[in-house]
């Protein structure tokens, strides 16, 4: 039993969902870990991590859309408003999907589904550099 | 140190929560690992995974009625409507809940609280054929 | 590769988010493991954890009063009530955040972000002895 740990690092450059799939399934090949476990977290509380359909374009609009109109931005609710007006809103959607997943590792692949994809989901609207940390675990 | 895989299928009739956990408990039961990690994986993105009471049947229907009024079918916000008036909200209902669990488990028991069960959370109307991997590491 | 395992108390009095990096951390750090894999879990259907910041306490009160807005006390939606109008709202706010978490271990420290902590989430009014199980596995 071995294991690895790596750091990805991604240029956001704004609210939307970054795939982040190749980057993964790529590191964990490399790692030669035949069967496991696949862990990502990422270090942040204003993006998070999601699976989700890797196909169609428009469900990564919608999923958008549907997180914009959940919790807005400059919601009259909130009083930590110092760091601007997407960024309670942003600790919220953060909250509200995944900082963790965990994924086996089949025959040297990670078993995701076929329409699953892994996206760094950014809910802040400027630039942002974002760590997911990488580990997976097995033989 | 050891692990092992499986793959559980569930013949999902419809929107609703089905109970998995005397399957899992059985699966890491029979594994034999007595103290280690288990991990659960749905190989989907329009049903997911939840961890929820496993006393009253009103809890289950209480959770459905409220994803059904977060996320109402056929909301005119979404644009990927191709696959029916449930898929996208079956996506988004994937996101706000969990694609990915995992459980300690102790002197050889999955370690639920008293009244937690493991449930697939099925989105679509239509049957559908689940996939949820299970694995254990331990030993 | 070893593993261990504690399961952390925690008296919750009353509906808010309790910080509870300082246990974790220390728990992981006495274990003596380098590098690896934690994993937290909840024993309960009615509170649940989050990665939250830690720095302004602002965004616990807004985190709380978003989660008050979405899941109201008292919702007529709700059949299950004989727990008291907190206690369907608790379900369904714990199905909507995390019942698990995995965090790596880096150089013997848990590789929790710059702003991130960890907090036990708790959903209902009334006092409340939380267990939460920690599970560390490395060398």
């Amino acid at each position: 039993m071995k294991q690895l740990h790596e750091t990805l690092s991604i240029n956001a450059q704004g609210r939307r969902l970054y795939d982040i799939t190749p980057q993964v399934l790529q590191w964990v090949q490399q790692s030669g870990i035949q069967s496991g476990l696949l862990t990502l977290y990422i270090q942040h509380t204003s993006a998070s991590l999601l699976i989700n359909e890797n196909y169609d374009r428009d469900v990564l609009v919608d999923m958008e859309a549907f997180f914009n109109r959940l919790v807005p931005d400059g919601d009259e609710l909130f009083i930590h408003t110092v760091e601007g007006p997407d960024d309670m809103p942003a600790h919220v959607r953060t909250a509200l999907t995944q900082t963790s997943l965990s994924i086996p590792v089949l025959q040297g692949r990670v078993a995701l589904g076929q329409w699953q994809g892994i996206f760094l989901f950014e809910h802040r609207h400027l630039p942002a550099r974002r760590r997911v940390l990488m580990h997976v675990m097995g033989e």
